[in-house]
């Protein structure tokens, strides 16, 4: 306990090493879902094991069928702790909206402080440097990690985590803990920290639907001939409503409405629904009508088209009818709505829907359900404590719209809830162009993990 | 009249050395739509007009804010020809597609005879050399050219003519004929020549539609902030009813119902809907309901979706929510269709399809008018004979689906009519991979306009 003014002491000295640290691993160029870049994903697990010994975890390098994972030990007595994130990271396209190369991080002033810019910074290399930081400074104090913690690192996080599943069953004895604390989410507001309680589940699903053998001239054929594009743009649009609700049927099984005591507690966080619009060119809410704009992020499911492709999309004009068209579909899913049954009612009324000479084709992603959290146990207790202390202001069990399948799966499989504890911003541009991480967010981040590691393991 | 035969025998044994003309021309990757080939575009015109001075032409490469036209002269006296073909290309993706390269043509033996196999060999290389190699062959028996004829060759048909009408009002009197002569077209069958007597007019719109100001995640935003994708496909989805019918107020003004008599005559021609359309895969027309297939691509208007992009489509998931979402849409016109109030009811019904925080950009292509062609015409009577006499066969004036945009400017800008005649076939695969064209066509297409100089000089 006396060692923590130590140990958030040295990680004050430690900053410039720690940035220089980060910026080697965000100079990695680690693409998971983009074969190409399948040798950088390698480099960075290669970078993490050797990392993650030099300050004495017992760290390996874990093949699976894609890209590496990383898990690391500190054995000891005492509850057991596994910290999970992510070493890879999104696509950069389109590259010419950013306004340096994603790869080449730097440190820049802007209006609302100093960021690190940079592909990875907010997601998830940031994040997870954090708590690798916090590490190493109690090592670098007390001449020992702390006790019973393992650090589990994954490279296929932003291509639906194909090895995840299989590796965790395989290996459920090692990774097995008291709790996990994930760090992959992020903070009410720049100056409140929050632990995320509630994750949106996901359906994702590739769908492609194939006409005509060839690709046909649209004077020959425009007519008599079926477009795929067309077909697609109906299938897609009979998904919602005039009131913006999905169609499928079943779809709202298990979504229970928002009981009112928590509808007015999220109605007292004060969110500026118009500020995190505005802040991205927004004015109104476009989500399912009755709800507002919190509600339909925390609480209530969609249904996005993410990308769409099929003809030609070049320069000038080809008056062609192609014989393919695609679409990438996901489902964000809330409560109880399950995530197998909604995949197999998309196919159903996708393959009812198909018009004659038409086929369709589906690659689905790894499903994952909605999760909430127990926030009275002991852990959750503790670290908002201990987040409130850093910051100065008390920390929030907020709800949460993305999905982080790993949480889910961490309760399947190895039977423990996950401490999702973040400190990225809404503004952070993570998955976007000129994504940033706060230089505040990775500094506190640090000093708030030394904080939990503190309360969770004195 | 008794110089033909000895032209046409001279075509016979000009034969490999046309063919080699042919190639060198087809080698040249002439995609006028995108200005990484404009280069290209001004060496294949460079190549023609020196092939036209080589024959005797006055020819000259004529620059545009484009690509440039090509002008060749063969003054005299009497009646005046214009004859138009393109030497501009369409693009060659999907690349992967084909079974040889596009830019490296050669003979191939397929089930029904030889064929010349590249990017252009059909639309419209092949098809414009069989006129010059007829102005050739007459040139090398005569020792001189047939007279007062005019060549027109175009390097943007492919890319939506922008410099063609400012060129046809600039150089009026140069151009102007009595009749145009046309290859640009098809055969009705490999055994029966025709003449296209009606052409599908044209209008292109590329729409854009912006939301957001940058790419957001939806895992964050995924609810309140619109997806771009979703109202493109809804606006894209409601263009047709239930009957396969345009949506648009005023739409089908100016489009007759076909006439009986008509009628009886397309069903005359044995038109085989299931062989037309087994051989692309499909089996069911999917145009209006009500209409036969061949009046479908012949006699009734279309909208079709050429192209779509949004969001990410690359390789694995991204689940992002895209700035923006695009569309290439076009429309075929038939009878008295006005191109400029249909663009003009489609721009405004986008516009009025907007749901809040979302704005649209247009791009539009050169609009054109359906034709329909004065078929008792002295030069239309001639040219049948000629062309039944080469193929042993009666040629048909026959319907078409095409939109071919010069031969209302040739209308509207030079007061002359056009005589559509060229030697394609359905299969040509023009617009996508493996293109091809006869070596009959090739060969007997030269013949044809040998005969067909013959009959309307003489």
């Amino acid at each position: 306990m006396s060692q923590l003014n130590d140990v958030l002491a040295h990680l004050e000295s430690e900053q410039p090493a720690a940035l220089d640290r980060l910026f080697e691993l965000l100079r990695i160029e680690s693409i998971s879902t983009d074969p190409a870049y399948s040798g950088a994903c390698g480099a960075a697990a290669d970078w993490l094991v050797a990392d993650l010994r030099s300050i004495g975890f017992e760290a390996t390098r874990r093949e699976t069928p894609g890209h590496p994972m990383v898990v690391a030990h500190s054995p000891g007595d005492g509850p057991r702790f596994l910290f999970y994130g992510h070493y890879d990271v999104q696509p950069v396209d389109p590259l010419d909206l950013w306004d340096r190369p994603p790869f080449d991080p730097a440190v820049e002033d802007t209006a609302d402080g100093k960021v690190i810019r940079g592909r990875g910074a907010g997601d998830d290399k940031g994040q997870l440097m954090t708590f690798i930081e916090a590490c190493r400074a109690y090592k670098a104090v007390t001449g020992t990690l702390p006790a019973n913690i393992t650090i589990f690192l994954e490279g296929e996080e932003e291509s639906g985590s194909p090895s995840l599943v299989p590796f965790l069953e395989a290996n459920r004895e090692e990774l097995k803990a008291d709790i996990a604390l994930v760090c992959d989410t992020g903070m009410w507001d720049a100056e409140t920290p929050s632990i995320s309680t509630m994750l949106r589940g996901m359906v994702g699903e590739e769908v492609t639907i194939t006409a005509a053998s060839k690709d046909l001239h649209s004077g020959l054929y425009g007519g008599p001939a079926i477009n795929p594009i067309r077909v697609l743009t109906r299938i897609l649009s009979n998904l919602h409503d005039e009131n913006g609700q999905i169609t499928l049927p079943g779809f709202y099984d298990g979504v229970s409405e928002i009981p009112d005591a928590v509808k007015a507690q999220w109605e007292s966080l004060g969110f500026d629904a118009d500020a995190f619009l505005g802040a991205v060119g927004l004015s109104h809410p476009a989500g399912e009508k009755g709800y507002s704009a919190l509600e339909q992020i925390w609480a209530r499911p969609t249904c996005e088209i993410n990308g769409i492709n099929g003809g030609y999309t070049g320069p000038g004009f080809k008056t062609v009818l192609p014989a393919k068209a695609m679409a990438k579909v996901s489902f964000r899913l809330v409560g109880d709505q399950d995530p197998d049954k909604i995949q197999a009612t998309f196919e159903q009324y996708v393959r009812e829907s198909l018009p004659p000479d038409c086929s369709v084709d589906f690659i689905s992603k790894n499903n994952a359900p909605a999760t909430v959290m127990p926030i009275d146990a002991p852990e959750f207790i503790k670290a908002q404590k201990a987040l409130t202390e850093e910051w100065g202001k008390e920390a929030l069990f907020a709800g949460g719209g993305g999905s982080i399948p790993v949480v889910g799966h961490f309760r399947e499989i190895l039977k423990m809830d996950s401490l999702l504890i973040g400190f990225g911003l809404d503004d952070d541009a993570i998955h976007s162009p000129n994504e940033k991480y706060n230089l505040v967010s990775f500094q506190k981040g640090a000093r708030s993990w030394a904080r939990i590691l503190d309360a969770l393991t004195c």
